[in-house]
């Protein structure tokens, strides 16, 4: 038993003072105790914080190889790229990317989620084979090496093994810049399993799956996927997540396909319920944002890459006015910032609506409150772990806001929230645990010049 | 003459590598010269700088004493027309805000200025009297403590004493909440004549001056407050800057007011020209658009303020593609990052027309560069100062990335811009020079120390 002692932190019954809280050996919140004194000798199972604790964020969504392509599909003029050649870009890249590269970008960027105040990741990871689709010897390498990456860098990890089948909606065959996607569903059963075995034993770990979207499975691969998960992990309700609406040609050339929108096709033809985790569900109907909203799913929300490629806005304000549930995901890793997601979900429907405080949560919490709780709240379900709020029985994942950063001089309780959220510029995460585990020290990650070093062989190494 | 030696520049001409920079006593640019080999000893007039120099952006909107308050805006529940609850916040902060504190909060985010990359600031200075409305003994007073924390940062400062008599459209009396911001004519003139005395002496530093907006002045008050800046500044067509069209309810005063929106009614009673900034000139219809794109104005954009006031989005395609000029302002100082500014102004296009590489320059430039180029051509008209460039003739302000940031492993050319500016999280500004002179080490001001400990007791004493 451990226990961390903080002057200040965010508990699920609100702001309170002089908190210690206990982590037993498992990594998990024993007890939470306010108005406490610090007990114990520094260094032999107590560890005094000076600072603010905030319940660490899950990123629901993650492609780990994509940080390295961030920033490279800005070209303009003729032939200036689009979300579609952007996707050409990143299929060159992965034609060269190997395992022990893949491990590389994956640490080094989950040391950067860590540094930001993410303290668990989603990983949806579809990368499975070599370069020409043909399986590794160990079906399972790739999924494995993003596992490692997360041992090495010290995050949560819910890792989501992609059931990718078809190259368009319809069950077209896939092109050969997806060969390295596709399995059948024997070889994906062995990656689940071969997963499911490693996961078993880490408790900052979960195991889910991921159909990757309309275009890639069909309703019976999905009830497929589904069925193998829980043989695994049976009655867990473990996570599923699944790519949606994301592009207005793909909700097109949903509707030409089926008569159906994408989430009103898959809520018909999936038990969608509050396992389920929809990436990118940006162009609802009303009918579909009030089906999703009671559904129990979590929108899977990515803001800065959704900008980035030109995706559209997620209808946000009716949906969480029908009691919708929503997390945050860096996805193609453009920034690596929640507070950057988080700022911009909201002030993209203040630019819509030419209003402000648009995802208020109440008399009784700010802004930046309500969007780091929600936020909190729906990445633990998507990920389907027990993390999310500072709480017994969950586990001790807490990031610690510098009290003497220069902003903070001066705010309390939900004005913390409010100026960690909407005032950009460099970060006050300051420490942060993970499974009590210490892995951020005055805001950089314990093992960051190895991983650096690492990150920067793997990048000469792919670019010669 | 000092000689500074970069592994690589973004010139006017394009990227050049092995560059020595060759800045005269008076701070500006004597020579550049590329492929060069370093020459001298260093500390001895040589400074070798490994890294990638871009010209320093300046920051065309800032009302400095709104960094204090950033982030307090936030509050939601009934009445989350948070603006009431926000003005009651700043009138009680405003009420208590004394020239030394003024003087600290400035001087603090002008530190942060640097650090982000912004080598310059134009000052939209409108905080003029006491609390009561009573001139200071010394009229300047708090203008001269703006200039004073430019020098305390080291950064480059255009002054614009802001010129404000009206409470509303039509000459409304100013309300109690005004006081401390009007002048007569013989009030303006003083204050702007000492101000135009203290930066007679400092190269870092120009005049203008801020007609408020069109509430705040009438036709004849624009043309008095021009002419008097001429009288100080003859023939150098100095820096004339007004608030115009950042609410849609401001629009739809100005036309219940004058039957003109407010560009139009602008550009019919001032002689609108490249002296010009229109700062949130947010709500354009296509005749304004065209109409300022050939006036030669500069458009200040200050995109985070205007998401977070949720103000609307400026139709920069139309705008750019018709020649017009701009550049971005921190404004409320919400976020203080150039890169956030920049990357949301296109974000937001992309989002609005679900499109990808908006802003984009041409076959020659990708999206960052022509971003990063423009905002600096912008800042510098905007300023009124030879900035904006590493160029002969230009002021020594010199933005160096780290070639060792890990997300800049491989990059090269634009794709260094474009790293820089669509990639978010901690950033890669290494050094800032500013007049030739060094303000930024190793990513931090070299006086962050004792800026942040006056702003600690400057904000400890106001809140006490």
């Amino acid at each position: 038993m451990i226990n961390l002692f903080f002057d200040q932190a965010l508990l699920p019954a609100g702001w309170a003072r002089d908190v210690t809280v206990s982590v037993g050996a498992d990594g998990a919140i024993a007890h939470v105790e306010t108005g406490s004194t610090p007990v114990g000798d520094p260094g032999e199972g107590m560890r005094r914080c000076h600072g603010i604790a905030l319940p660490g964020l899950g990123n629901l969504h993650s492609h780990a190889h994509q940080r390295a392509l961030a920033g490279l599909a800005e070209r303009s003029g003729p032939g200036r790229d689009s979300f579609w050649t952007w996707r050409e870009a990143m299929y060159r890249f992965v034609a060269r990317l190997d395992p022990e590269g893949l491990e590389a970008i994956a640490a080094a960027l989950y040391a950067d989620m860590l540094e930001a105040g993410y303290t668990a990741v989603a990983e949806f990871h579809y990368l499975h084979h070599g370069p020409d689709g043909t399986p590794y010897e160990d079906r399972a390498e790739m999924a494995r090496r993003c596992h490692a990456a997360a041992r090495t860098a010290g995050i949560g990890m819910t890792l989501l093994p992609v059931l990718y089948r078809h190259g368009d909606f319809g069950g077209a065959a896939p092109g050969e810049g997806q060969r390295r996607f596709v399995n059948d569903a024997e070889g994906f059963a062995a990656i689940l399993e071969a997963v499911a075995r490693d996961l078993a034993d880490d408790p900052d770990a979960a195991l889910g799956i991921a159909p990757h979207s309309l275009r890639a499975v069909d309703a019976d691969l999905i009830e497929a996927g589904r069925a193998a998960l829980d043989r695994l992990r049976p009655g867990e309700g473990a996570p599923i997540h699944i790519h949606v609406a994301e592009q207005r040609r793909e909700v097109d050339a949903c509707v030409a396909w089926s008569g159906r929108r994408p989430v009103e096709w898959l809520m018909e033809h999936a038990p969608v319920d509050a396992r389920w985790c929809l990436i990118h569900a940006t162009h609802l109907s009303e009918a579909e944002t009030l089906g999703l909203a009671k559904s129990g799913a979590v929108a899977g929300l990515c803001p800065t890459t959704e900008a980035n490629l030109g995706d559209g806005l997620f209808p946000a304000e009716a949906y969480t006015g029908a009691g919708g549930r929503w997390g945050v995901g860096s996805d193609s890793h453009v920034s690596i910032d929640p507070r950057e997601e988080l700022r911009w979900l909201e002030y993209g429907r203040r630019l819509a609506g030419h209003a402000r405080t648009v995802l208020a949560g109440g008399p009784d919490r700010s802004t930046g409150r309500t969007l780091w709780e929600a936020a909190c709240a729906g990445g633990a379900q998507a990920c389907g772990r027990p993390i999310g709020a500072i709480a017994p029985g969950r586990r001790a994942d807490i990031v610690v806001l510098d009290p003497e950063a220069s902003l903070l001089a001066g705010r309390d309780g939900d004005a913390i929230l409010d100026t960690f959220v909407f005032v950009g510029g460099p970060s006050p995460v300051r420490e942060v645990f993970v499974g009590g585990r210490g892995v951020v020290e005055s805001g950089r990650h314990r093992d960051r010049a190895a991983i650096d070093a690492a990150l920067r062989r793997t990048l000469e190494r792919l670019a010669a």
